[in-house]
């Protein structure tokens, strides 16, 4: 179920190699509420600084993104290009340019063509309609092999709001930066800032804790729109109904990271993490960001192979106090490490390690916070993809 | 030259698969002062554990080293065995045993294998002979393609002083845990607060700056003992010839820490980057390390792309502070970046990446500090040699 007043459009416009899509548009109707996560990285792409700027206002009704080029290393002439996206469309669409979004994924460092962007704006608002939702998560793709798309129903009182998300993933462009781009609408009426808050809860659980590669974009951007079409009482953090959002908001997203890392980049396994008996969760998260970042690790579980003395090194190097002899490692419900040694039931290990997903815990005995970190394996073919040449 | 009073010796103790030397002795004929670095890991394999104690003295005479088994995540057991090493050692050669130190690499998490050391240490002690260094640099290989040696002479008034270095590199055993061991030996007098600072100096910007595939090790373990039978008189930080020392120590140290990244599992490539104009050395080393880590940059260079968007992201999320519009980037000498922007000088980068050696120069314009750090491709047979089952 489409959020009310939500209109998508697609458009070839020639910045990928001729016969995809690669420009869309996603318009709200009326103004919507707008809250957003980016990139952290110091380097960040010029549609990312320019939102960042926008989205203190809290106020959108338009997002136009592309695929094929970053816009990301291209100096002053990206932040001007940037700009003119958000008022070709704000002019097309007759609102305030203040209230476009602009986000970009693909190659870094080359000027984006807005000679070609340009001429297709008006086929790109000629084109909304409430069908193409998808379109739209076909034309962010790069190298993810699936569209992703999560559509959740939130109860509230005697009606029935949506939240819908999508989302490219980890894949590289050309083959260039992986870019995490997601957009999330909702028909249903919130407080700007119980949004921003609760969407920023949601990430740091979510996409904050998946990893492929360990390196991280210029571009990553989450923006969520609700417009309140529903015409839902607007939800606070202390309305009844205020639970039933975030927990839509909050599977949305989650659903959407695991399907990120079902399709990271050359991966055969889906592998869960989770790090318990920390003394606090923020260790609890780097204990187990650093066994999911370990290349040894990642290799070890492409093999099948129990190997958990990489787990073992991955803990100790990740900066987290704790005690080797206290460590229980588990592969599924196989326990191989008790207290800091091994079980030797490697051969157990071995048949847990052969399935599609992989549940690792990590119980530290140190306290009781815990964290869980979703990963893919490392194999050949991330190799092959990212060291192809840019064609 | 082999350094004055310093023997050696290798045997095959089945600890590895038959057919090949697993054991080796290093045995000065006087005391000897001796310095050391260990890994930083919070897990710490038992030997490494006993030798960070014993170093306390500053005082040694032998080192045995095993390979196929790292002893490491093996508990109370595993302390056991390695003090039972040193003892050994020290009754065969009747020295104390504090004089002995222990060194292993290999399988993690399994019991050393005692009774199959025991019965090979008269055989040990028997064999030791001045002729067998590179013996030594053999025994301790395990996925290495070749076995590291490096000498150096200094001139000390009329007399000439040598410094031997060989180490092990990361490669994985069984496949295991990469493990970095280093053994130095010099026939020098040098006082030992200054061979221990000399060598804290020297690690921290060699040993300290390379990276194969991020992953640090549990058995890490550099270390330099010197036993004055070149019968000079005992150097400081006063003495004329300090700097000779200290150059020769520091090019001991460097040439094989060049070896080991010119020998990383599946490597193609040898790296050097180069991160100038910092803030200050820490900040051009956290950078030039966030660079060197990057899977997507390792994968760029393999597959010849001179990607260097991968190369500003990785700068981006280094935690460095750095403008993007002013760094420069260079592949060898073309200039790929200028403040941020690209030259477009692609096609002369490509000629650069074809080469085996590879620098790769950055310059932030922030400051006048710089640091090197070496690194190496990311290739497929990374991936096959540490996914390979455990054999």
């Amino acid at each position: 179920m489409i959020p009310k007043g939500f209109l998508f459009s697609t458009v070839e416009a020639a910045i990928k190699k001729p016969g995809r899509k690669d420009l869309a548009l996603i318009y709200s109707q009326v103004e919507a509420n707008i809250a957003g996560t980016f990139t952290t990285n110091n380097v960040k792409a010029a549609p990312v600084k320019l939102d960042i700027k926008k989205i203190k206002s809290g106020r959108a009704q338009a997002i136009i993104v592309n695929s094929g080029n970053a816009n990301a290393c291209t100096g002053k002439k990206g932040m001007e290009d940037a700009i003119e996206m958000t008022k070709l469309v704000a002019d097309g669409l007759k609102i305030k340019s203040s209230l476009v979004y602009v986000c970009s994924t693909g190659v870094i460092g080359a000027p984006i063509p807005m000679e070609r962007i340009r001429p297709k704006i008006s086929e790109l608002i000629g084109n909304l309609s409430m069908s193409t939702v998808e379109d739209v998560a076909s034309v962010i793709m790069t190298t993810d092999t699936f569209p992703k798309i999560v559509q959740k129903n939130v109860k509230i009182g005697s009606k029935t709001g949506s939240v819908v998300g999508i989302c490219k993933g980890a894949g590289m462009i050309c083959p260039h930066m992986a870019t995490m781009l997601c957009f999330i609408i909702s028909d249903i009426a919130i407080h700007q800032k119980t949004l921003s808050k609760t969407l920023n809860i949601a990430v740091k659980k979510t996409f904050n804790r998946i990893t492929v590669d360990g390196d991280m974009s210029t571009n990553d951007t989450v923006l969520v729109m609700a417009n309140g079409m529903l015409g839902n009482r607007q939800i606070t953090e202390e309305s009844k109904s205020y639970t039933a959002f975030k927990n839509a908001l909050y599977e949305v997203i989650l659903d959407l990271s695991r399907l990120i890392v079902k399709d990271g980049e050359g991966a055969t396994k889906f592998i869960e993490i989770e790090v318990k008996g920390a003394r606090n969760e923020a260790d609890a998260e780097k204990a187990a960001l650093s066994v999911a970042n370990s290349n040894l690790v990642k290799t070890a579980m492409y093999g099948n192979d129990a190997n958990w003395g990489r787990i073992m090194a991955a803990l100790g190097y990740s900066g987290v106090e704790m005690k080797e002899e206290k460590i229980d490692i588990y592969f599924g419900k196989v326990r191989i490490v008790n207290r800091g040694i091994s079980t030797g039931r490697d051969r157990e290990a071995d048949v847990v390690l052969k399935r599609r997903d992989i549940k690792i815990t990590i119980d530290l005995h140190r306290g009781k916070s815990s964290a869980n970190v979703l990963t893919c394996d490392l194999t050949e073919d991330y190799i092959r993809a990212n060291a192809a040449y840019r064609t």
